[in-house]
């Protein structure tokens, strides 16, 4: 089957308005009244045109394409970025260019990838990137932002929940509640979310003179229902459980329930995120929201701003605590 | 900053091969051996050099992007389609373009933004198409394929679980346990996948002399959670709840829960997807098995022979039901 090009001229004639007019209504964030571009699209539509995207990005060097890698896939917290990102791109004129990085760190090709299709930001969630990597986007004059983490050893901007911030909240709360036996499940040790959450709440608790267990998890709920069945089973009940997100202290939850320990009586629990099955009324997990919807705003902020600065920023949002019915 | 731009010849001299060599290097699926390959990549990273995949789409007609439209983002069984997809196109040297379609059918402009991209495929899981816009891709020579869900009235590829073929083995199921008293909760009411579900499990146990109370229900947690909470309190208590996707099924069953209704001696629950959750001991929730692995890659299949046939393709493949706690 040949394709039929139909040229700009065309739609511009038959539309009764310039070809400058025609252009101006398939650029992204262009002036165009609504008449003039319900004309052209209408034009357009008996036509059957549509302008390439990609030959005009060779000309202004503009692709709308931005590149998004992200690793947990698996993870309700990252589904619910991914859509918000999606949406809010779109309303700017975006395209987000997807890509699931199965590795622990993101792969040279992936990155040439990212190059090749000429996207004109990357945004990282929670896979890592090497310093020679985010040297050679530096190199590319490709703006990169983290996005849920921090890496002070690399260049680039982040978006982040103060994790140091809202963890010590969290251990103000568990210190005001009296207890003493505190168990915290890790997430992956190597992420910055996991390190700052950690030592936030550890820190506090040490001022107060109160050693917390760490169990190390890896942000899974099977991780997290495993270990926690076993130290109930090894006749350690804890009075309360922190897990580093909302999926490891559903996953200690269960595991609880399972023990038939009484909650949040003998033990309480906590998580990080506020994912949405979090506030499902078998859950009613209590827990930290992080503003995703603000994290989300702040990155884009960045990414339209990165080319009229040098240095990279670091936006770090607050969030807040929620009581459901896993604390007293 | 201006970038200085490397070329395809520069990388030639310095790996010491010809230009057409590195050209390959740089083709998804061209053939070269592993040694040469390594010593162009080399020579590229050294000089920084990236071939423009968006020059060369303009030449070979091909861009290796494959648009993924997709709708109900809080599902947890899209979030894994879309990782399965997105790391069985990338094996094939494809990329996801992925669009989140907030409206309930797919609007003009979205397509329109897919034609700008040059997208050699576009796959759609949840979202409606409009005939109009099937037509338009079809005269623009794009494939399309309906991920999970068909419509006969359009002529485009379609995979999906075969659901009345499905619905029926469940009905089976419940009629051999001697049930009677069956409440079917339906997901949005014009998808195929709920007409579907719904036509096979009532229409088996009507020629066996049985009527399924139909609930409406809508895809969500949430609604199905309302509804069964609401008929537990009317009084009607029911032996068997079937809801139309996984995440309705979970709804149910912590409806029941709260209201203290032994499962599955007094209600069984059986769901349909298989995500993640369902597993988790907490539900172990009985279900229908949607071979999601399969499903990807007769999706693939089609995409890579779309060109040489004329007619769209309908693939429907079968899964099994996993018996957990939820039954008996």
């Amino acid at each position: 089957m040949v394709k039929k090009v139909v040229s700009a001229t065309e739609v511009a004639k038959l539309a009764n308005v310039s070809q400058s007019t025609v252009s101006r209504v398939f650029t992204p964030g262009a002036s165009v009244s609504e008449k003039t571009r319900k004309k052209v699209l209408e034009a357009a539509e008996v036509l059957n045109y549509h302008p390439n995207a990609l030959a005009r990005s060779l000309i202004t060097k503009k692709t709308n394409i931005i590149g998004l890698a992200m690793k947990d896939i698996q993870n309700p917290f990252y589904h619910e970025v991914l859509g918000i990102f999606s949406k809010k791109l779109r309303e700017k004129g975006y395209f987000v260019l997807f890509v699931y990085t199965e590795n622990e760190e993101i792969q040279q090709d992936e990155i040439h990838h990212f190059l090749e299709y000429n996207v004109e930001a990357i945004i990282v969630t929670d896979a890592l990137l090497s310093s020679k990597l985010v040297e050679q986007l530096r190199k590319n004059d490709i703006p990169v932002i983290l996005f849920n983490r921090y890496e002070k050893s690399l260049l680039c901007n982040s978006v982040s929940c103060d994790n140091i911030y809202a963890a010590r909240e969290i251990a103000a709360y568990v210190y005001k509640k009296g207890y003493t036996d505190i168990v915290y499940i890790t997430g992956k040790i190597n992420t910055s979310t996991n390190r700052d959450r950690q030592k936030g709440f550890t820190e506090y608790l040490k001022e107060k003179g109160i050693d917390v267990k760490i169990i190390e998890g890896d942000y899974t709920y099977e991780r997290a229902f495993h270990v926690t069945k076993q130290f109930i089973e090894d006749g350690h009940k804890p009075e309360v459980i922190f897990g580093a997100n909302d999926i490891t202290a559903l996953g200690a939850l269960d595991a609880l329930k399972e023990k038939n320990v009484r909650i949040p009586k003998e033990t309480a629990v906590i998580g990080f995120d506020d994912i949405r099955m979090s506030s499902w009324p078998n859950y009613a997990l209590s827990t930290w929201i992080q503003p995703v919807q603000e994290m989300v705003d702040e990155t884009i902020n960045i990414l339209m701003s990165s080319k009229q600065r040098k240095e990279p920023q670091t936006i770090k949002v607050k969030g807040h605590f929620i009581h459901r019915n896993t604390t007293v």
